[in-house]
């Protein structure tokens, strides 16, 4: 198949990229690289899509959102999580769904955020609990057999200077992580939120 | 307690007034009518806190959303109803914390889409999935003993021009919605859904 991965340079995105390398062409775009692409910027995206062309799957590790004590949370705060990482992997569906062929996929990337709460991260669950219903929704109105999942992680192990955010929070392999992904892009499962941790 | 209901001339707003009534002072506050306000509009949730003053419990049962089929939805679709539903309630609650006496409590209203999918319903979904997560995640860093569920009731009984949009979803009672808006103020719960259908 003929992947995209979205947010290649990240941790997440390597983590997929790798687990889809071995059986799969895959196509790798970040901010900044070869494939650029800014996911909140629409002519941005169509720009990406008009370059790769026709697709089997699209997988997106992308979206950041503020950090802060819910007493310091704004009305901004809450606009800026929503339009980068709600907002941005939306669009990517709506704009990618022509590009893909028919039984194709997307994979979209939430976290454990939108299950558990940590300290500072209520604009973080609010934008995951957005995609993991839109996935939901969005996978039964989808046309041509096109499924949409996402991958749910818990804080990666290999992320240590978060560990003292998740206290306690079962730390996830990227290993494990970049298997969920290909999981969605080889499996048969649509509308479903692959939690790991 | 004094109660501020939000939206009380919809139906869910009216049964949660309702259910409230016999043991509470309840307040109605509605885009229009004695107490009006705008939820998309901090100023105007400013004036309508300013008037009543410290309260105990707020209920908001409000928020739209635009129904379209999956490939008909814009990118202002999903801002319209990020703004309306999920940033109304959100804003409520920002600035409505200063002005809940210590204990006092958030109610909110969601919606059985956040965990099933109908035609047209994707922004509805998302909206929904948000504000339980966001439910989730303020519970835990709400101060002085406040705290925050929402109630997520099916398809109301009472709304007949809606039932063929919900094919064979179980139909909620009005008077039942009532009763969970009753068990989140007057209840210990916090950080929960209440799901009815």
């Amino acid at each position: 198949m003929k992947v995209l991965v979205i947010g290649a340079s990240g941790r997440l995105g390597a983590a997929a990229a790798e687990a889809l390398a071995d059986r799969h062409e895959v196509l790798e775009a970040s901010r900044s690289g070869e494939l650029t692409v800014d996911l909140t910027d629409a002519g941005s995206v169509e720009n990406l899509l008009q370059q790769v062309g026709k697709l089997d799957a699209v997988v997106a590790c992308t979206g950041a959102v503020p950090f802060k004590p819910l007493a310091d949370l704004s009305e901004e705060d809450f606009k800026a999580g929503f339009m980068d990482k709600v907002l941005g992997q939306v669009n990517l569906v709506r704009l990618a769904t022509p590009y893909l062929n028919d039984g194709g996929s997307f994979t979209l990337t939430t976290g454990v955020l939108a299950r558990e709460p940590i300290s500072t991260g209520v604009v973080a669950s609010l934008a995951n609990g957005a995609l993991e219903s839109f996935v939901m929704a969005t996978a039964a109105e989808l046309p041509r057999g096109l499924r949409i999942n996402a991958v749910s992680p818990s804080v990666l192990e290999e992320a240590t200077n978060y560990h003292d955010y998740f206290p306690g929070f079962t730390k996830v392999p990227a290993e494990a992580v970049g298997q969920a992904y290909l999981k969605s892009v080889e499996g048969i499962q649509t509308g479903r939120v692959f939690s790991l941790g």
